[in-house]
C-alpha cells in the first residue's frame, strides 16, 4: 500500500473571522527516510497513531457523527469540550510504538501515562485493542461504538479525562501530577519479566514528587525486578507557561538525566517519517540496553548499577492540531495544551476547521465503513494478555495472591496481669514482620523514610537487608542488592513506589513518623479515590490494602520537639469514604499484632494503624487481645469496677491509643486506691470506626451496643490518642453525646518528657481524676482533697521534670479489680 | 602563637569494656598546607570551628560543669541526650568560613541549616557572635551562659535541637526535611544584596521539594534577587543508612548538578587544616563567580542564566566525635548520626571518653577563664547586623514595611439588586492584585503552580511578567527577568518560596487549585507551628500572613471529575492554633475583596480564601460587602422573612461558600414563591470562625450573639463548603447544635456539571427545599406536594444533563423580600 496524500490545499479553506484565521491541519506524507522501519512497518505505526489520534479528537469533541458521515453539524459537537490534545499525540505515538517491540520481543508491558488529562489517548488505544469492547460490550468496535466511545468521554455518567480506574490497562490514576515515575517502579518490583512504558510530562517533571523518583533506579535490582523505561515527553508547555526542562539547553537537561543514573536518548522532531524512524532506533536500542542489563545481572551476577536507558520525547505540543486558530499559532505552543478550537459547536468557521482536522488523519483509510479499525492497524495489536490495555498486572486484584500469614498469636508477649510486663509494641510486630517478610520473598515489601530501625522493626534485617543498587560504602550495614526494605528519605517515594507495588497485584507496609505522614496527605487522597471509584468498575478486582504504621507518634515526640507533633492525618483519612479508610490505634503489643494480623489479611483498604515504639505496659494476653479486637471496642472489667454492660456505672472512662490507655489506667488506679466506692467503667476503643453510627460507617456500633457500652446518659471521659474533636464527630449522633468530654492533643507541644506532654494536653492520669472529680456531680463536694493532691502532683512532676530533665519516676500501683 | 598539640597519646586511655574499645579521638595539628589562609587566618578559623564544635558538644551532653572545671561526673550529663552530632561539624565549618567572607567582603548574609537536628551549630555560633547574650541576658558568653546555654538545649523548658523561632539568625526550622533550599531562594527574592548561604543535607536531598528545589535558579534574577550559595552537607549517611547522592560515583553527582543548572565545587578532606584550605578557596571562587555574575547583570544588564556556584562538602559524618564505640566504627559512618556515647551519664568509660573528646578541642585556648571567648576566636565575628546571627532578614518582622494598598472599593462591581448580575469573583480580585502588584514593586510576589491564568487572575500580567530566568521560546507569553509572578508547576516551591519571602519580611499570595493544596499540608502545618512557636519569643516581631487564594474549588471541579474534588484543606487548618489560622468563604466578588484586603493588611496568621472563578451572581455591593466582612456573620433580611434578630423564624437557613450561598438563596426564592407564609431567615458566614465559641477562637461570636442569629430551638439548615461535619465541630458547643443539620461535600464526585455535583451531594436548591419541609414540623404534611414537585425537578435536572452534557439552563427567578 502506498502513501496517500492528504488535503492537497487546505489553506484554500482556511476559515477568517474577526479574530483572525483558523487554519486547518495541512496533513502530511510519509517520506523515504532511511531507518530501521521498513516502508509497511512505518506505515503500520504511522496508520495507528492517526487512527488513534483520530478517536481521540473525536473524544474531545463528537457526540455523534463519529465516522464523518454526515457534514459537521453544531449538534454533533459536545457543549463543553474537555481533555487536553496538547500532550495525546506524544502518548499515542509512544504507545503504536511500544506495541511494535511488544510484538517483535514478545514482552509483558504495561503503560503509565504521566501527563494530566491525557486520557483519550489511551481511551482510544485500549479501543484500538479491542480491550475497550471486551470490558464494555456497549463501546463495540464499530461506529456505534466509536459513538458512544466517544460521547461517554468528559460527560457526565461518562468517563474522566485522564487515565483513570475505568480506562483498560491503567493503573496510574492522572488526576493529580507527580506520582507517574513512582507508580512505574512499584510495579516494576518484583516483576522481572515487566516493562513498564512510562511516559512523564515535562509539567509533571517540575513536581517535587517526580523530581525525587528519578532515583527510583536506586532500588530498582535489574535480577529482580523488571525494566521501567522512562519517557519524557518534553512537548514544551503546560497550561499556560514553558515547562522549566523544555527551556534549558539539552546539554542541561542530558546531565540532569546522566546524572539521575539514565542514559538517554533525544528522539525529537516533527516530520512524523522522521520521528517515526527515530523512535523506532530510540526504542530497539533501549530494549536491546535492558536486556542486556538483565542478562548481565541474571546470568552474570553483574551487579553494578547500570545507567538505565530512557528517552525524551521532543515532539510539538498538540502535534496535528491546527497550526493557527483565531490568528494566533496554536500547535507547537501552550495553545495547544487543551483544547485548540474552543468554538467548534458556535463557531461554523472553527467546525469546519475541525471536520478538516478530523480529515487529515484520513479515517477512511483507517476504519472499514462500518467503523472497524482496518487489518493494516490491527496487526500492530498484540495478542491477549501482551496487550496493554489488558495487562493483568494493571487490575492489580486478578494476579493478587493471599499472604502466607504465620499465627500471630506465636509472636505474642506473655501477661503475667496487666501492666505488670513492658514491651516496645512496634518492636514485638517487627518480630511477625520479619516472618512475614520471610515467608512471602516475592510479593511483600515494607517502605520507610530511614525510620525502620527508629520505629523499631529492625528484626526484619535479620531475614533480608535493606534494597540496594548504588555503592556500597564500607561502614554500610544491611545494605542488600535483593532486599525486602526499601528506605528513602522521601515519603513520597515510599507512599508512591508502595501505591505502585499494590495496584499490581502485591502487599506491603509503609512505616512512618505520625507526624510527617502528613508529607503524603495528597497522594494518600488520590489513593482513597482510586480505591472508592475502582470499586465501582465491575471488571476491577480488590487489591491489598495500603497499610499504614504511624509510630514515633504524637505522645513520644517529646525530645524532637513541636515540630514532630501532629497527629492530624487521621482527619484527613476519615474525610474519605467509610467503605475505604479504617483506623486502628492499639493500646500494646498483643493487640498491634492482632491488628496487623487483620490488616494484612484485608482488601481494599487504606488501614491507618498507630503504635508506639517505646517500652509501655502490656494490657491483655493473645487471646485476650484477639477478642477484644475483634470487637474493636470492649468494656475492660478488670480496669474498672465490677460491672457488666447492664449495669450502671458512675462514670465512663474510655480511651483510645497507647498512651491515653496509659493514662486513663493510671487514673483507674488511683480513684480505685482513693474512691473505692466510685462505679467506673473502661471502655477501650481500638477500631476506631465502631464509635461511628452504623449507618455512617460498615463498622459502626448499633446505637443499642453503642448505648449499653457508654450508657445513656451517664457522663464519659474520652483520652484520644488525636484531636479530641475528632471523637465528637464520630460520636455526633450518639444518644450520649452530650455526656462526652474528651482529651487529646490540643497542639501544645514543645521539647520536653513524655509525661509533660500528656500534662502539657491536660490528657495526664492527674488531670484525668480531677475531670472525673468535676464530672460526677456527687465528687465535687465530697473529692476536693483528692482534686487538690491531683493538682499538687501535677506541680510536682512538671517541676521535676524542669530540674531533672526527665519524667518523675513512675511509681504507679496497678489496682485492679 | 603556635599550634598547640592536643592530648598527646589518648591510645593509653583508650576505654575497653565488654561491648569492645572506645577510642577518644585523637585531636589534631594543623599544617602548612599552602592554600589563600596565611597562619593566622587558617587558626582562627580552626579555633572558632573548635570552639563551635566544643559548645556543640557541650549542648548534647553537659548540664553543668562546662568549662570542665572538674572532673566530669555522672551528674554533669544529661538524663537523655539529644541533638544530632553527626552533621554539626560541618555547620560549625561553613559558618566559620563564611564569617572569613563576610568580613573580607563587607557580605549580608544569612545561614539556613537544612540538616535535622543540627540545632547545636547554629546555637554555639549564634552565642560566638554575641546575638545569642543579646537576646537572652541569662545566656551571657561567659561560664555561667554557656552552662545555660547547655543545660537549655533540648531540655524541658528549653529549646529544641534543631534550628527554631529560639534560634537567633535563623529563620528556617529544620524540623520537617526538604524546604531548606525553597526557604533560602524565598529569602534572596528582592534581596539583592543579600548572599544566602543555605547548607543542605544529604538525607533531606532525598525529599521531593528538595530535589524540585534545585531549580529555584531559574527564577532568581541576578539583578533583581540576592545570592544563594548551596552547600550540599555530603556527610553519607542519614539515620541508618548512607544517602543516595553519597553513593553514586562523583561524575554522575557533579551531572546531576550541573544539570539543575550549578557549577559545583568538592571539597572534600578529614585533614582540617586541608579542608579549610580548599573551603576557603572554593569559597572565594564561588563569590567572586557570585559577584561577577551579579555585576554582569546589574551593570552590564546580561540577562543569560548562569551557572551559579555551589559547594560539595564531603567531610565524615560526625568529624572530630570517637572514631570508635564498645568495638564499632563511629566517626565517619552512620553512627556518628545521632549522639555518638550513648551512655556518657551510666558508664564511666563512656563518660571518661567523652571529657577527652571535649578536651581534644583545647577550650583553655578558647575561652579564658571565665568562659568568655578568646580575642582571636572574636576577630572572626562580623559587626552588629553582618553577624548572621543578628541579620534582620532573618527576624522578618523587623523589616516588613505595609503594603501599599489601593482602595478595595475602587475595584467593587455594581450590584444594582442581589442577583441581577454575575462575575467571575477571581477576576475582580485580579484587578486588585494587579494594583497591589504595581503598587509595591519589591515586597509583594504573587506563586502560582500553572494555575493564576486559570484561576482568573491573569490582570496581574497587565502589569508584570512572570519571572523566568530560563530561556524564552517563540512562542512563551509574559514571561519576564523581573516578573512578580512565579508560577513553576510545584505546589512544594510555591509554598516554600512563599514561606521563605515572608519568613524575611515581604508579602505574598499563593494561588491554588483546591484539591492539591493537599500537597503542602505537611508545610503548612509547619509554618504554622513556626508562626505559634514564633510568638512565644520576645525578639520575634510578627510576620506578614501567609495568604492563599484557593480557586477551581470542589464544586466547580466536577470537569476534571472526582481526583480534583477535595475541600479538605479546612480541616487540616482548624486543627492548628486558633491564634494563627483564618478561614474565609466570601460568597460574591465585592466580598471576595473585603475579605483579601483585610488578608493582605493582616499580621502574622495563615488566612486560607476560597473563591470561585466561575461566573456566580453578585449579592452585596461595596458598601454591603464591607459591613458583612467586617461582621464576618450576618443575616441578610433581604433574602430571608423580613425578619430582625428578635423576632423568631420558623427555619434558619445558613451558608457558607459561593455555592453553598447560590443554592441556599435559590431555594429560598422557591419557598417564597411556595410557602410566601413561611418565616425563613438567612444567614451567610464569611468568616468562619466566627462560628466557634469565644473561648476557642479569638474570632468566636460570643454565645447570645450566636443564639440571637441562629435562634436557640429552631431548626438549622446549614449549606457548606467543605466537608459537613466542619459545622458539627465549630459549633459543637452552642445552645442550638443540636438543631444543626448540614449539607456539604459528602466525597460523590465524578465527571459531570456543575448542578451535578451539587445534586451528588444533596446540596442542590431542590434539596434544599425539600430539607425545610423535612425539618420544619407543620410542613410535612401541608408541603408534600412541594417536596414531590422538588423530587421531580432533581430528576428532571439529571436527565436533562445525562442527555445533553450540560445543566439544564438556569430559570431561577430571585424572589427577595
Amino acid at each position: 500500500m502506498h502513501v496517500v496524500t492528504t488535503t492537497s490545499d487546505t489553506s484554500a479553506d482556511n476559515v477568517t473571522s474577526g479574530r483572525g484565521e483558523t487554519v486547518a491541519p495541512p496533513g502530511y506524507e510519509l517520506s523515504d527516510l532511511p531507518g530501521p522501519l521498513d516502508r509497511e512497518e512505518l506505515e503500520t505505526l504511522d496508520a495507528w497513531w492517526r487512527a488513534a489520534n483520530y478517536l481521540s479528537v473525536g473524544q474531545i469533541y463528537l457526540m455523534a457523527n463519529p465516522l464523518l458521515t454526515e457534514p459537521l453539524a453544531a449538534e454533533h459537537i459536545k457543549p463543553r469540550l474537555l481533555g487536553h490534545f496538547g500532550t495525546v499525540p506524544g502518548l499515542n505515538l509512544v504507545w503504536a510504538h511500544a506495541n511494535r517491540a511488544i510484538l517483535e520481543r514478545d514482552l509483558r508491558a504495561v503503560f503509565v501515562a504521566g501527563p494530566g488529562h491525557g486520557g483519550p489517548g489511551p481511551n482510544a488505544c485500549a479501543w484500538l485493542e479491542g480491550t475497550y469492547s471486551e470490558l464494555y460490550s456497549a463501546i463495540s468496535q464499530d461506529a456505534r461504538g466509536m459513538r458512544e466511545l466517544f460521547h461517554q468521554f468528559s460527560f457526565p455518567g461518562g468517563v474522566p479525562s485522564h487515565c483513570a480506574p475505568e480506562t483498560p490497562g491503567s493503573f496510574h490514576e492522572g488526576g493529580e501530577l507527580g506520582y507517574s515515575l513512582l507508580h512505574a517502579y512499584g510495579a516494576a518490583l518484583d516483576n522481572p519479566d515487566l516493562t513498564v512504558f512510562c511516559v512523564i510530562g515535562d509539567g509533571e517533571a517540575e513536581t517535587g514528587p517526580l523530581a525525587a523518583s528519578w532515583h527510583g533506579n536506586k532500588f530498582l535490582s535489574p535480577a529482580r525486578d523488571g525494566a521501567v523505561l522512562p519517557i519524557l515527553a518534553l512537548n514544551q508547555y503546560k497550561i499556560a507557561n514553558p515547562t522549566v526542562l523544555a527551556r534549558i539547553p539539552e546539554s542541561e537537561l542530558l546531565a540532569l538525566l546522566r546524572g539521575n543514573g539514565y542514559d538517554p536518548v533525544v528522539v525529537g522532531g516533527s516530520d512524523p517519517t522522521a520521528v517515526h524512524q527515530a523512535m523506532a532506533t530510540a526504542l530497539d536500542t533501549a530494549l536491546d540496553r535492558i536486556a542486556e542489563i538483565q542478562h548481565a545481572a541474571r546470568l552474570r551476577h553483574d551487579d553494578q548499577r547500570p545507567a538505565w536507558p530512557m528517552i525524551v520525547l521532543r515532539t510539538p505540543k498538540g502535534w496535528t492540531c491546527p497550526p493557527i486558530v483565531d490568528g494566533e499559532a496554536v500547535e507547537g505552543t501552550f495553545r495547544a495544551h487543551q483544547v485548540p478550537l474552543s468554538a467548534a459547536r458556535a463557531d461554523a468557521g472553527h467546525r469546519t476547521v475541525l471536520e478538516q482536522w478530523l480529515q487529515s488523519y484520513r479515517p477512511q483509510e483507517l476504519f472499514d465503513p462500518i467503523g472497524h479499525p482496518l487489518p493494516q492497524l490491527l496487526r500492530l495489536v498484540p495478542p491477549g494478555d501482551r496487550r496493554m490495555s489488558a495487562n493483568p498486572v494493571a487490575n492489580g486484584g486478578t494476579v493478587l495472591r493471599d499472604l502466607r500469614l504465620p499465627d500471630w498469636p506465636d509472636y505474642a508477649v506473655e501477661v503475667p496481669a496487666p501492666g505488670a510486663t513492658t514491651h516496645e509494641a512496634t518492636r514485638v510486630l517487627g518480630g511477625f514482620l520479619r516472618d512475614v517478610t520471610a515467608a512471602n520473598p516475592d510479593n511483600f515489601l515494607t517502605f520507610a523514610p530511614d525510620e525502620l530501625a527508629s520505629n523499631r522493626l529492625q528484626d526484619i534485617l535479620t531475614v533480608t537487608g535493606r534494597d540496594w543498587q548504588a555503592q556500597i560504602g564500607e561502614y554500610d550495614e544491611h545494605l542488600d542488592r535483593a532486599g525486602r526494605v526499601i528506605e528513602v528519605l522521601s515519603e513520597h517515594m515510599c507512599q508512591g513506589l508502595l501505591e505502585g507495588y499494590l495496584l499490581t497485584g502485591r502487599h506491603g507496609v509503609f512505616t512512618c513518623y505520625e507526624a510527617f505522614i502528613h508529607i503524603v496527605d495528597a497522594m494518600f487522597n488520590q489513593h482513597a479515590k482510586w480505591l472508592d471509584a475502582s470499586s465501582r468498575v465491575p471488571w476491577r478486582r480488590p487489591l491489598a490494602s495500603l497499610n499504614y504504621l504511624l509510630s514515633s507518634h504524637v505522645w513520644r515526640q517529646d525530645h524532637n520537639g513541636f515540630t514532630h507533633q501532629d497527629p492530624g492525618f487521621l482527619d484527613v483519612v476519615l474525610n474519605k469514604k467509610p467503605e475505604i479508610v479504617r483506623v486502628y490505634l492499639p493500646p500494646d503489643a498483643n493487640t498491634l499484632l492482632s491488628v496487623y494480623d487483620h490488616c494484612l489479611r484485608s482488601r481494599h483498604y487504606v488501614n491507618v494503624v498507630v503504635a508506639g515504639k517505646q517500652p509501655q505496659p502490656d494490657w491483655l494476653s493473645a487471646d485476650e487481645a484477639a477478642t477484644h479486637c475483634a470487637r474493636g471496642i470492649g468494656i475492660w472489667q478488670w480496669a474498672g469496677h465490677n460491672d457488666d454492660p447492664g449495669s450502671t456505672p458512675d462514670i465512663v472512662l474510655a480511651c483510645a491509643g497507647d498512651v491515653p490507655t496509659l493514662e486513663t489506667l493510671a487514673a483507674t488506679s488511683i480513684l480505685r486506691e482513693r474512691l473505692p466506692q466510685l462505679r467506673i467503667r473502661v471502655v477501650n476503643v481500638v477500631d476506631l470506626m465502631r464509635l461511628q453510627p452504623r449507618d455512617q460507617h460498615p463498622h459502626g456500633l448499633p446505637d443499642s451496643e453503642f448505648d449499653t457500652l457508654f450508657t445513656r446518659d451517664r457522663p464519659i471521659l474520652f483520652a484520644f490518642h488525636g484531636y479530641p474533636w475528632l471523637i465528637h464527630r464520630l460520636t455526633y449522633r450518639r444518644t450520649n453525646h452530650a455526656g462526652m468530654h474528651v482529651r487529646g492533643y490540643q497542639e501544645n507541644g514543645t521539647t520536653t518528657t513524655p509525661f509533660d506532654m500528656v500534662m502539657l494536653n491536660n490528657m495526664d492520669r492527674y488531670h484525668l481524676v480531677r475531670d472525673v472529680v468535676d464530672l460526677v456531680p456527687e465528687l465535687r463536694e465530697t473529692a476536693a482533697g483528692l482534686r487538690q493532691d491531683m493538682t499538687d502532683a501535677r506541680l510536682a512532676a512538671r517541676d521535676w521534670t524542669r530540674r531533672h530533665g526527665e519524667d518523675i519516676p513512675e511509681v504507679t500501683q496497678w489496682r485492679w479489680h
